[in-house]
Parts: structure tokens; C-alpha cells; sequence
């Protein structure tokens, strides 16, 4: 298949409902509780996104860069990250996330804290 | 980090499907049945932000104010708002949250009345 | 309260997925599985709300009638719509919901065919 | 009914979070894990829809093609896509659609990998 998809989407995203659920049921990795951003980009260009998680009570803490070739799907657990930082479980905040192309952002949750998993997810929303 | 960061978003924000379930499995508070409105202010002033509930046979009730620091994460319980009044459970509403700067609303329910939680969650809805 | 909110919304809305799981795990009403479109009215005029159903193999079901009165919320149950004609559980349907007046609309599912109800949610699609 | 909505919605529609658990509990197809698209085409012309699909390490896959007719909806589970090749599962993806008349998308997964199922929903991101 030719990639002939015009370039879509925006170059920032916002997220307000981060939260890593502490505790998990069922065989890790897949089933342990996260956070994801889920990015596609849909174009021709490589995009360099960089993302900010905001706090109750501290400053922001960011960027976190992760690349997303042309053409390319890019799922990213929030509890996978590392640089600058870990970020902490059982704890509330929220996500930036800015592009350099235009891409599309969704967040979704699993949740496995109980002995059935629940899922939640949105379309998160472009700022501009 | 320096928070050069744009104001992002928008000052009304909608969410017609409010409802606490009645209900509960697991320990509180974590586990205990909720209805969250997630708000980011990503911009360098604070926000005053008044939230009004909508019911189906009475007059609204509000405002509920909360203030979000410029550059800060404010997940807020509805079951734990107490002025002007409680919010009952097991009965439907909708929420208006009015902001005197821009922001970003995120509406998340958390349902344990059965043994395993579910979850749900949608970006608001930006009016204006 | 003076309710002096400015009139929010848009007055065409749109749910792609609609499903009424044929069966339940809990007492009824309250556990039954369910469609809802939840509506707020936040306005100074009553809303006539009128509720399409279109379907796979067969013309649309229509108007399903609703007066959603000024500043009040309506939750409303597809399963318990009657006129012009019950729908049908276990079968895949869109929702067009057409209003006189802006209002907004979210969509929620209960579905607890299993022992443990799942939910999801999402605000409708504004589409004028 | 006579029908007479006027066409609503866009002709690009992306969804980043694409997954197909690749695990089930409970009766097929009913309870089978899937990711789905539903689309209305409310319009009086049928809609000739391009699916396709990106993925982290490859090329991306497509077009699926799919026609909704007018006035018709139309629930298609990933699952079930055989032309121009299955879709994988336990694999992350994203979509994206295309129509030759404005439609209106919405993606939903049922995930029953544990006893009881999880849902999450959200209305598709409307690119133009």
C-alpha cells in the first residue's frame, strides 16, 4: 500500500484523568493496571512528541520524548516511562502531550485492581 | 521545568451523565463508588472554577467553587463536595463548570456496586 | 439560585453504537443492562427533543418524543421508550437525537450480562 | 418514516487505540474480546468507507472496504476483517477511516480476557 493519507490530527492533546491504579489482578504485563497514550501518526514526517504530567501539589515534571516514525502507531504505557522520571502509582494528575506534526491522541485505563478488569478510554482532547 | 506552556482549553464545560451509584464493593475510599471531574490548568494564572449540578425535578444547585492553581492537576470527588450542599447518591444530574480561565474537564465514574469495578470517562464537553 | 446561565449545546447529536445487552446480573431496574442518553437543558426554554433509530437492514424508527424542561436533566433508558415501538435487545442500532433548543447529549451503556457490570461512555457527536 | 435528516458528519475519522484481546470468556460470538467500529450514515446517498490500519513496526494494512447504504447503520467488528488480510491479536494498532459522504464513527472493545467483561467507548476523532 502507497501511505497517500493526507497529514491529520493536532499538535497538542490534553489528558485531565491520569491515575495508575496502585495494585493489579492477573499475569503481568498484560494484565497489570496502567495508563496509556495511544498516538497515531498518520503522515509523512517522523514526529518528536514531547509529553508533561501536571500534579495536585508539585510542579510539572517533563518533557518525556518519544519518537513516532511516519506512518506509525505508537502505544505508550505510562508506568513504562523512565526519563526524567518514574511516575508514581495511586496518584492523580494529568497530561500534556506536544507534537512537532500533527498527530491524534487517545488515553485510555486499565484498571485490574478487582478481580475483573475494567477499561476506560477517550479520544483525549486537541487544544490547538 | 519551566512552565512555558500556553493556556490551553476552554471556561464552560458539560457533562450531562452524572450519577453516583448508591452502592459499594471493596475498601473505601479508593474502591468506593464515585462520579470525578478531572481538571487541568495548564496556564501561569490560577482558576476559580464554579460547578453547577442539574437535576430532572429540581432547580440546580450551586455553584460548588474550587480553585486550581495555575500549572496543576484538581481531580474532584462529587461525593465529597459539601457547600452548598451534598450531592445525593442514586440520582441522576448533569455538571456546568464555569472558569474564569481556560481549562480542560474530564468526567470519570467509578462503579463497584457489583464485585469487580467498572469505569467510565469522556473529555467534557467544551461549550464555550 | 438564578439560573443565568447562557443557553450550551448543540441541537444535533449523534451515537453511532447503540446495543441493548439481552441480559442482566443484579436486580432490576437498577442493574438491568441499558442504553441511556443523558440530556441537559441548561437554558432558559424548554427543549422538544426528537430520537431516531436507525438500524442495519431496516429504515429508521422515529421521532421517539422528549420535553426536557428548561435548566433540568434528563436520563433517559432506550429500553423503556414504547412509542412508536419498543426497541429491540441484542440488535445493533445508531442514535440521531434532533432538538429546537441547543442541548448536549452523552451516551452510556450498563452491560451486566456477566457477573460483574461493565460501562462505558462517551458525549455524543455534535453534528450541527 | 420519511427520511428526511439532512447528511451529518465528516469523511476522515481516526481512532489511535486499536487492540484486539486474545483472550475470551464466556459464549462466541457474543462474549468473544473485539474491537469494533460503528458508523451511521444518516445521509440519502450510500457511503463507500476505506478502513485502515497502522501499526508500531510495519507498513500499514488496507483498504478494508465496507458500504453502509443511506439511512443505515452499520457495527463491523475488527475481528471479523478478512480482505486484504486478518488483523492480528495482542497486537497494538490504530485506525483510520474514510468515506466518499460525510458518516459519523464510534469505537467500542468488549474485553472478556478475566470473568467479567470490560467496555470502553468513545466517539472517533473527526479529522475533516
Amino acid at each position: 500500500m502507497t501511505t497517500t493519507l493526507p497529514t491529520i490530527g493536532s499538535t497538542t492533546w490534553v489528558v485531565p484523568d491520569g491515575y495508575i491504579p496502585a495494585h493489579s489482578t492477573g499475569p503481568a504485563p498484560e494484565m497489570t493496571s496502567h495508563d496509556s497514550v495511544c498516538i497515531l501518526n498518520a503522515g509523512a514526517s517522523d514526529a518528536l512528541v514531547e509529553l508533561y504530567l501536571f500534579f495536585t501539589d508539585r510542579d510539572p515534571l517533563g518533557p518525556y520524548r518519544m519518537h513516532v516514525a511516519a506512518g506509525r502507531a505508537y502505544h505508550q504505557r505510562i508506568n513504562d516511562l523512565r526519563d526524567p522520571a518514574v511516575v508514581p502509582v495511586g496518584v492523580d494528575y494529568s497530561l500534556v502531550l506536544h507534537s512537532d506534526v500533527p498527530i491524534v491522541v487517545q488515553h485510555t485505563r486499565l484498571d485490574s485492581r478487582q478481580a475483573a478488569n475494567a477499561l476506560m478510554s477517550t479520544i483525549a482532547y486537541p487544544a490547538r
